[in-house]
């Protein structure tokens, strides 16, 4: 399956189509649904042919996962609260309200359904991403012990999509601020060993 | 969404009705594969109306999920390897070949397709009710500091299907060791503090 491709000249004939392409899949989402959607619906509201779809995104699960994807990329660094924990805290509270809320979960879906490395590393390249923005704040405030991405991803992330998508239950928020001090208490424990 | 019908008489006309469409989701899928089959070339298969299947499962999605998990469901309680943290490290090695496997993705797939807290929930059901079975297993050797189902799931689970579904690559031996190994520290650090 080929690589969505990205870096479109601005304004370019492609990213034109690509902008058609978006708006109507966004279009018709609203207006019957996003599983009555088929791919020559979505080329005969864009006005361009369904080749131009499948040669682009393949098939349809992954163009639904990049228009998803598209509205769900993050605008602006997680705000500093002045501490890492405080950060962490604030920014995982609204990450578990947004991926447990309606929308949180149609992207999720919808990327789960394409099943594309691309779309699913895009994913959580946008979590990660983010959390790499607080701990680097951390760092130039010359906090000492810092969790890895590697260590936020396994004591946190990774249990939240789990109880989201498996349990369809969220955590409540003092089960998420003790998943975030055994994490930095743990970090705390390996920088005093070191 | 209605509730998938658990609990069938064996031998019932019921059961064997509920036999025969799951024999025809593995036979079409074995012939056509799982993307190709329609609720209409099943019933046709099973010698029964879409009616039926449309009343006992909702969805195509749904059933798909159902007949995988039912090839999924463990057969044996996890091996006992002496101590609390040889069962853990054990059952969970397999457990990151299984998930990541061809087959392990594609249950995950039908299952989170299906989006129907049922299927989810039994999904992870099966995996928490094994970790239980190795937690009571350490109660009943007398040992003391023994973590919840809980800080197994948001310390190992997680992460394991977190980066199994969205990184598609899966923890190595030595990672795995070190999520375990850190869930049993925490659970050591609160049992001394009580």
């Amino acid at each position: 399956m080929s690589h969505i491709r990205e870096g479109l000249r601005p304004g370019g004939r492609s990213a034109r189509v690509q902008i058609a392409i978006h708006k109507a899949v966004n279009e018709l989402i609203t207006q019957i649904g996003s599983d009555a959607i088929t791919v020559p619906m979505i080329a005969n509201h864009a006005g361009v042919t369904p080749t131009t779809i499948y040669r682009r995104w393949g098939d349809l699960p992954t163009l639904l996962a990049d228009v998803s994807l598209q509205s769900w990329q993050p605008e602006t660094p997680p705000p500093d609260k002045g501490s890492l924990k405080a950060d962490l805290y604030h920014w995982f509270e609204e990450f578990v309200d947004e991926m447990s809320s309606g929308p949180g979960r149609q992207v999720l879906k919808d990327v789960l359904a394409s099943q594309q490395k691309d779309q699913t590393a895009r994913c959580c390249g946008f979590t990660l991403q983010q959390v790499q923005h607080i701990l680097q704040r951390a760092k130039e405030r010359d906090d000492r012990s810092i969790p890895t991405v590697d260590d936020i991803l396994d004591g946190v992330i990774g249990g939240l999509i789990y109880r989201i998508i498996f349990l369809q239950e969220p955590p409540s928020v003092d089960h998420l601020h003790r998943m975030i001090d055994r994490v930095l208490l743990m970090a705390r424990a390996d920088q005093e060993q070191s």
